[in-house]
């Protein structure tokens, strides 16, 4: 039976806890696989849910199944699911290596992932592993020579220097172990060209940047709405308040500025303009896994009549991020599979800041994926 | 220089007014076009606004700058234009005639309408001339055989039966006058096969029914983000709240019928099931020109967890419809220029209740627009 | 030890499975008694919760523990409590009897329900039992000339006529069987003179009408807001949704017309005039036990400037609702105790609808529940 | 004919611009006294709306008449009226005199502030001339020693040293010169010992600190309700958008700062403990005049259970404050005329951090107002 390795970066985290508490509940037939995008596309030779071996490297230790039962009290996961999907958490268990996180010597922890991502591979016979970063948002990073040549990035890794963010040191050690990879975050990541030549090199596909699950999704629906009707945006405020998983992290300043600029690229990338107002997100820890979002916005329509439109959002992040996941997944898989490589810009559909492409409007970035999708069948 | 006629039945509401007073502004360059579609569509040869000459019917008697001023009062028209526009409104004025409204005959009232149309264009060499129905909202009509061909149907009119309902009698008046037909109300209007049949033989172009401007405008963005995402709506719940214009006419239960029933269609039809909760429109006078409405949307995703969606639209509805009665009249004009006969489905994106068509997705229906623009070019 | 009864009509409705399983939680520690206004009283000879006995009558037959599993299902009692307290429960369970629902003969069902509590009462040395309705909503009750005065009520009953509605009956046989009570639903209940001349004779104190517990709680905060600051309402309107328990009682128009009358109190007894607007009611299944309710209120400030407050509340009923039953219990039991009788119109703070005030602001409401409660020390 | 000085700090701005063209409309009986408090107040014997003279200080130097034009066009003041009020704007412009603004020299200052203000009191006869300010908002103001009292601060003036913060050198100025104060600004304004003791020395009351319109009005209304009810207030989030007036000067994070701690003290000051979350102020200059604040409050209620309440507040922040000043002014000269000395604490039903008492609880201030104003009487 063949096999595709799904393999987390912050593998004890909420979403990817979702992500294999919700794939082994679908794949035992105790649920639907509600949420997955890949249901609504035509069929495209896509490895089945069911065909999916999970691993990963995180740096916390919580265990799989202790961080299920949080997520199930906290109302994520059904109530009985923890005990029933036992054996599987504990399957992906057995598969979670220790991190990297900053502490020195990259060319050396880089060899030590990619070595991680073959032993999986080869331990179970896998057809191919797809790496997919569900790990902390990052602050952004500075600029740095040595981003911008393969050559000049190895030398000094080799050299000892600290040179990467963790997010871009896990995409440098999984082309390097021949894996394609899914920037869920808005950390850097694989968007170095440096390491978009070793992609290509290693005729690796990668997708990405920072999943669109919430308020994001709304506005990349609602924005291209007011374009077409004529109808001026002026202004568009937010605020999102969320507690559990990520909100944590995002309470740090310079991590949140990460997503405040992913999250702000949306509306003027559909207007083709910048707008008034700005979006915050504060941390709650009393909102637990719920994102609650409030949108303001006005805009000017006949004769400079000034109307608005404001919604609120309340979705559960981790139910809304891990379907995109496995969808995520399968798509990479196949299109390495089909020997497409670097990015894969069909794929901005997915994405707060789509690597490869432009395009925010939903409804545009749906038809290029269903197109992307009949090209894999 | 040529021109085209613009002949509203309703002349005197809220819209119409709207439309005469924006469309002034527009060409004596006080205003810019905001909220025309036709703004961001390709050249297509339409006319210009400021190729347009209007007329109407209308039962009511209150003068257009009397109702421009009441616009302006309720924030709608801005303060100086109906001083500034008064010859504009004072020329529109004196091309309305007295309407039908149900007082029998309707073979000579329809003979009278359709004369109107007819000196209408023969007094100032229009090119030709689209009428576009604003009149107040009509109770949903019941089934009558003479609906069914144009034969039975002026057999029954000849003999002095009350056959049509106001909206429908207009059509029947404009197709025999030669005339383009827009549907703007719920209404029945032209979509009767014997109509049908009559547009068909006069080579004449329509277009309905029911302006999409407000929430159910909304409800066409989101339907199909929640559809794409695999996220399984499972309630729409709704409370709309409007004064003004068609608010005191949606008092009243069968006339509301007719609204309700044609805002219930865009969800179902976008998702292709019904789903539970339902509209509420509420006259409030209190609102006057400002339509204030609030969904709430219950939706279902990965394993099952249960999220919502709310929001409140707070728009001024005759200043949302009027630019799209001047996109869809010189639409409608310039289709008939180039030879388009029957119902025109291409022009969905702007209605509620699209005749010729069950597309409901906003952003597909804007790309059947686009297509159908480059077509006319 | 001496206990208290409290006898729970519609005993296994929503409101009193959550009555019976939240006291119980309180009294063996586990959870605190969160949500009861008592805590914030002066203390006032209360008989404790950890006093109360359980007892009721329906006419549905679902077990107590059957309705605590599915409260917990949808979120309002916590996951492990139905197991916990299981023999709290039955015990109670044990304590409920067959209720009467207008299969006539009136004057034995009286005498049947009557019997129930004196032997409740004497089977178990009780002090006294408060009787609590928490029943499906009624219609609306038409006035018969029976309901004015005790003697013609007591004769037409003996005649075997089917003359009061079951929440009056239920109130007739608590009255005659020496017990307090409570109109916690907006049926008529005990607000018949006839029955208020029953109270009185066997000096028994009763409160009531339809327990305030969500958008009405609000509007009860936010309207005296307005009156002090001299900011005029103009208009009042709201959309309530809810599933679960009363919701499918309250689908019924006729049912829903009790509730919606009672619910309109509240605004226009504060602001002493109507204010334009309505507040609808819709069954949605969906959300269960979960009330989402929104208002939209305008006003009118200084120099006539037009603003407006929206909110949305989302609340869980039964959970609202437990509490105050808990409290309206343990005062109306002391009221009788210390020798009060008749209707207490200082307990307006728990009612949409107060018998025997007329003050519907909450602040004010609230002083004379804390006077009355010193007046009962 | 008696008459009242009122004389206004940041006399060219909206709030002061809104209080003097609102009290005309007043006088000449083209508007009622809509959202003045006092007109549901017993009668105390306020000097009547028409019996007020205005003046002021400001460092900007637009005329009253162009400010008004704005405020008209921003749709805050009813477009007729600055026209019809032509006199009485002018009459307010010629008592307009140059403010002070950290320019040095602050006895020399002082001085001359105070010589202004007698000036126009000895001029006009009035009997007493109330200082209101309503200038922008300053940073918070860091303790210096010689703020501790009246001769060590007088000492540091008459050395030339630059002591106080604009706000507090127009207090000194206004006590200096026998007029009572009333803070309408978050700023330290008189709430300095030394000032303290300079109003006592000279039998002045004074009032205070920060208005209170819209946002916080609404939290002052609502966190009693949760206290009431026993529901356990877990988080309280906001999000405020203005523009026009203050919100230019809340753009820069200081000043945003004294307005933030102001807002921040009332939920706390009602529940007794302090709460998650924050408020958030966005300066959103295409609001203008239309203060936006949504609010997001969870709590929790019995057994637990966990809900939420939001609302949206759409204000004119200057028509909100315009009323409370004429208010204030009138209620603080009554209070000078009848003795009053001193910080009045009972004024805190118009202040988001009242100067001379803790209480926040909205209807618990309105009873102190009206016993107040029965001892005016
Ligand atoms: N949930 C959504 O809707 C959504 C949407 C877009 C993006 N994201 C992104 O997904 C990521 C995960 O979100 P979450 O809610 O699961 O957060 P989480 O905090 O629950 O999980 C993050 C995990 O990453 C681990 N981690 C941190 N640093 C690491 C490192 N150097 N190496 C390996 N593991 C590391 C943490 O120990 C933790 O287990 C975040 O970056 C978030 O921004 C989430
Ligand atoms: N404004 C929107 O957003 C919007 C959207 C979709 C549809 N519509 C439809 O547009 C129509 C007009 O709306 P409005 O706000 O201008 O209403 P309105 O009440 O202001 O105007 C309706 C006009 O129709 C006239 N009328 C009524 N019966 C007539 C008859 N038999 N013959 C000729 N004239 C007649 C009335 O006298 C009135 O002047 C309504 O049917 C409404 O449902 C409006
Ligand atoms: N939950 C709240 O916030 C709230 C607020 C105010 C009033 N109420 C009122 O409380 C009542 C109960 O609400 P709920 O949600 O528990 O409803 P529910 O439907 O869950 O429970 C009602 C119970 O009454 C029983 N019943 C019906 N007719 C009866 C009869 N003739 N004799 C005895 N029992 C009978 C039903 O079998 C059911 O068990 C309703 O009337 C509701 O309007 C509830
Ligand atoms: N409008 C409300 O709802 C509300 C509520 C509470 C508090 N306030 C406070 O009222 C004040 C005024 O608000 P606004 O909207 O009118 O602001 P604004 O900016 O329109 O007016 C402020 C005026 O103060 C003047 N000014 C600034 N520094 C001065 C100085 N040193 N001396 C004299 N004048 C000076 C400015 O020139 C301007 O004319 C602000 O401090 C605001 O925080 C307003
Ligand atoms: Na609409
Ligand atoms: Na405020």
């Amino acid at each position: 039976m063949s096999a595709t390795g799904l393999w987390l970066i912050g593998a004890r985290g909420s979403v990817a806890t979702t992500v294999v508490a919700g794939a082994a509940a679908i794949r035992s037939g105790l649920l639907p696989p509600q949420g997955c995008v890949a249901e609504s596309l035509p069929p495209c030779g896509l490895p089945g849910i069911g065909e999916l071996m999970f691993g990963g490297h995180d740096i916390a230790s919580i265990s799989l199944r202790k961080r299920a039962e949080r997520l199930s009290e906290a109302g994520v996961i059904p109530p009985a699911l923890p005990a029933l999907l036992a054996d599987e958490l504990d399957a992906a268990e057995a598969e979670i290596r220790p991190g990297y996180s900053r502490e020195g010597g990259q060319a050396a922890a880089a060899a030590r992932l990619a070595g991680d991502l073959i032993s999986f591979r080869d331990r179970h016979g896998l057809d191919r592993v797809v790496v997919v970063d569900v790990s902390s948002t990052e602050p952004p990073v500075t600029w740095r020579p040595e981003f911008a040549d393969l050559g000049a990035l190895e030398t000094a890794l080799a050299g000892g220097a600290e040179v990467l963010p963790p997010s871009s040191l896990y995409a440098y050690a999984a082309f390097r172990a021949g894996c394609g990879y899914v920037a869920f975050t808005p950390s850097a990541g694989p968007a170095l060209p440096a390491l978009e030549e070793l992609a290509a090199a290693e005729c690796l596909p990668y997708a990405g940047r920072d999943g669109k699950t919430g308020e994001t999704l709304v506005k990349s629906a609602l924005a291209p709405m007011f374009a077409g009707r004529g109808l001026k945006v002026r202004s568009w405020s937010g605020l999102n308040l969320l507690g559990g998983g990520d909100g944590a992290t995002l309470a740090d300043p310079s991590a949140r500025q990460s997503k405040e600029v992913s999250k702000d690229r949306t509306v003027p990338g559909i207007l083709g303009r910048e707008v008034e107002g700005r979006t915050h997100i504060d941390y709650v820890a009393d909102l637990g896994e719920w994102k609650t979002a409030w949108d303001h916005v006005t805009f000017e329509g006949f004769m400079g009549v000034r109307m608005t439109l404001q919604f609120t959002w309340q979705g559960c992040d981790s139910a809304l991020a891990a379907p995109l996941v496995l969808d995520l997944a399968r798509l990479v898989a196949r299109a390495h599979e089909r020997g497409r490589t670097g990015v894969l810009g069909e794929l901005g559909y997915f994405f707060k800041d789509p690597l490869g492409g432009d395009e925010h409007a939903l409804a545009v970035q749906y038809e290029r994926l269903r197109t992307f999708a009949e090209a894999l069948a």
